[in-house]
């Protein structure tokens, strides 16, 4: 199944639009963890355990692993979500970007060695630059857009013949990177009013929107501005209200709670 | 000493503005090394023993690791380099650009982990996405600019407001976000046009330049058009046509050869 339709069928099957981010740090872990060698792996298959019945991706965001020398940790986190919850994608937010020749390695770590369903890609360096991970035709190939930091308008909100460059950056993946219709677009919570812009601009495209929860993206404003027709077409995603909901050995059942009342806010507004 | 200051040193001790780009693919490694475990550090280490003394920086290109699962050979490699060729910085062309939390876990692989001296980044995501490199003030942040690949148009190429996107990251990097003086900029060789207005615009930043040899840039043209006042400001990169001069167990003598001949020409035009 490509990653496009195993999205659809979670968004469908738990009745959710939420993604949960895995970006581990350990300093935040609860204690019965500290210090023991897997516990990036325990914690992080502890909260997907927890809340795969209410999310409709897993995003596990792959420098709170590299910064740890955790590598093995995230292959496998990746290999037990596939084991234990077939049908939830999971992607690796990597935001890789280069020439084809280097970006076809990066399709073998990202596809390949960590088996993720889809990966998030830097556009600045055009098309040939994202082909490598487009011949993974079943794969997912998640396009930064207009991002939730302050800083993304240093650029992206820069006026390009008429329109800002991310509305650019929306039309060219839509219109000319989409033929295999594997991509998607990363558009911040924190922009409303931006989110609703590249909806207009890309159909139905999926946009993974990050920026809620610890961003101060609001729920209501987002899901109005992103939802499609039929009331699906994003990935909202929560990482550290979820992730460390909970502080202590019942971590998991909180970040459950927190995903619950997550996945309902969101819901009430589609 | 900080990387800008290791550069300036090597550039004058080695008489040099060669960087090698340490990009290894074991199926071009010559036979005796295939099926080692430890065949890409190996490799490796023998270019980089053969031609420290002929070059300004070396610059491994993490995807070539990465996909392989050869994170502690990348590790083993930097540390090689910096015990036997002190004063040779190292470049981890990783191409990162991440929102600020995440752009701090980077930092730390980059640097703390692979200690690297100096680091390419992807400029898409602004200013913010960048300051958890510049907070390492002896550390050098190399942003992408104008890239060597077809695809680099796509977006780098777009006016805004009476200039190319390109030059608008250039004229960002030296006068905003260069406070500390450690920044430099990817300027692909197959642009030289572009190099030289990339140079008038920056003044003596250090520009890293790939894309001569495999990629089939002039030499000729790229240091005229990028070179300083003082004939340097430049880190002229060839990997392939370097690492593979060779194919049997004299490879690391024919990349010296390579290297020492790629210096040489490059300095005919300084």
């Amino acid at each position: 199944m490509t990653f496009i339709d195993s999205l659809a069928a979670a968004w469908r099957q738990n009745n959710s639009l939420l993604c949960v981010g895995l970006d581990p740090d350990p300093a935040k872990f609860p204690a019965h963890l500290r210090g023991r060698d897997d516990a990036i792996f325990e914690f992080c298959a502890a909260i997907a355990d927890a809340t795969a019945d209410l999310v409709c991706a897993f995003k596990p965001q792959i420098a709170y692993f590299a910064a740890r020398r955790a590598e093995a940790q995230l292959e496998a986190l990746i290999a037990h979500i596939h084991e234990k919850h077939p049908g939830i994608p999971v992607i690796l937010d990597a935001k890789r970007g280069d020439i084809g020749s280097t970006a076809e390695q990066y399709a073998v770590e990202a596809f390949e060695r960590f088996r993720a369903d889809a990966v998030t890609i830097n556009p600045y360096m055009g098309r040939d630059s994202v082909e490598p991970y487009l011949a993974y035709r079943d794969k997912g190939v998640i396009l930064l857009c207009r991002t939730s930091n302050p800083g993304g308008s240093d650029l992206q909100f820069l006026d390009v013949g008429g329109e800002k460059l991310y509305e650019r950056v929306a039309r060219l993946v839509a219109t000319e990177w989409n033929d295999n219709g594997q991509c998607a677009l990363v558009v911040g919570a924190t922009f409303p009013a931006e989110i609703a812009r590249v909806r207009a601009l890309v159909g139905d495209l999926p946009l993974l929107v990050p920026g809620i929860g610890a961003q101060g993206g609001d729920i209501e404003a987002t899901v109005g501005a992103g939802k499609t027709g039929a009331g699906t077409g994003l990935m909202i995603n929560s990482s550290r209200a979820i992730l460390y909901a909970g502080k202590d050995e019942h971590f998991a059942a909180a970040a459950r709670a927190a995903a619950l009342e997550t996945r309902d806010a969101i819901n009430r507004f589609r």
